[in-house]
Formats: structure tokens, C-alpha cells, sequence
């Protein structure tokens, strides 16, 4: 099963990488706000149980993919 | 208007960090092949028109969000 961890630094962590995209696209002559930037892990599981991928990704999320001190994840499966 | 773009190394295009991951995760004891490492932009746009929003996507992401040689990218909006 294909899977998509969207991870995003929490709301109050300085996030100079959005701040400098921010600037950058204002500058380019676009309006825009609150820019932040995060990352995303695609991912392919061995298993195709829904439950047992969702306990598998968040494992992975605690473990190695996030930070949560300072970042927030969000899963995302999609079916084979 | 706020919208996320979803940045990913094209598929063929070499991906160390998703190879790093991959490889961590397994040493972890997780079932995973084929993990990419992406990158996800979030922004709030002053217009709240949604042709105009993605247009103004877009073009953000030709001229400084991606490197279109190398990456692909996916557009979500969220509506306010």
C-alpha cells in the first residue's frame, strides 16, 4: 500500500525556509501570506490492511520521519 | 485562499535522502521499499478566486517553488 506523510513545522516554530519563499514570491510580484515550508515522505508498505498501515506510518512518524517537538504530521494512504 | 503544492523528485531522478529513509526504516524493522523525500509548500493567497488561485500557482511554481527539470508538482487548494 502507497503512502504519503506530509510533515509541517507546528504553528509558533520559526520557519525562516517559508519566510524566505514568502519574500521571494512578493517579490516576484505575488500576494501572498504565511508561507511555510515542510516535507513529504512517499512510501510503499508491504501491508494492505488500512489499520495495520496507519499503526506502521505513525510508528515511522514518531520514530524517524518526525520531529515532535517542533513538526506536526498528517498520513495519507491510497489504495494499490 | 490557502493552498498547499506538493513538490516530488521526478520518477528516474535519483533520491539519496528517500534512500537514506528507506534504508532507516528497514534497520527499523518496517516493511518499506521505494520511499521518496518531497517537499510541500503551504501559502495563503490574497485572492480567493480559484482559476486565478491555481493560475497564480502555477506560475509561482515555474519561476521558484520547483525545478521543473527534476521535480513534479501537485496543487491543492483549501477553501477559506
Amino acid at each position: 500500500m502507497r503512502a504519503t506523510v506530509l510533515v509541517r513545522p507546528k504553528p509558533g516554530i520559526l520557519d525562516p525556509q517559508g519566510q524566505a519563499v514568502e519574500s521571494s514570491l512578493r517579490h516576484l510580484g505575488f500576494k501572498v501570506s504565511d508561507a511555510r515550508i515542510g516535507r513529504l515522505v512517499d512510501v510503499d508498505l508491504a501491508t494492505d490492511d488500512k489499520a495495520e498501515a496507519l499503526a506502521q506510518l505513525e510508528r515511522m512518524c514518531e520514530q524517524l520521519l518526525t520531529n515532535p517537538l517542533i513538526e506536526s504530521y498528517e498520513i495519507e494512504l491510497e489504495h494499490a
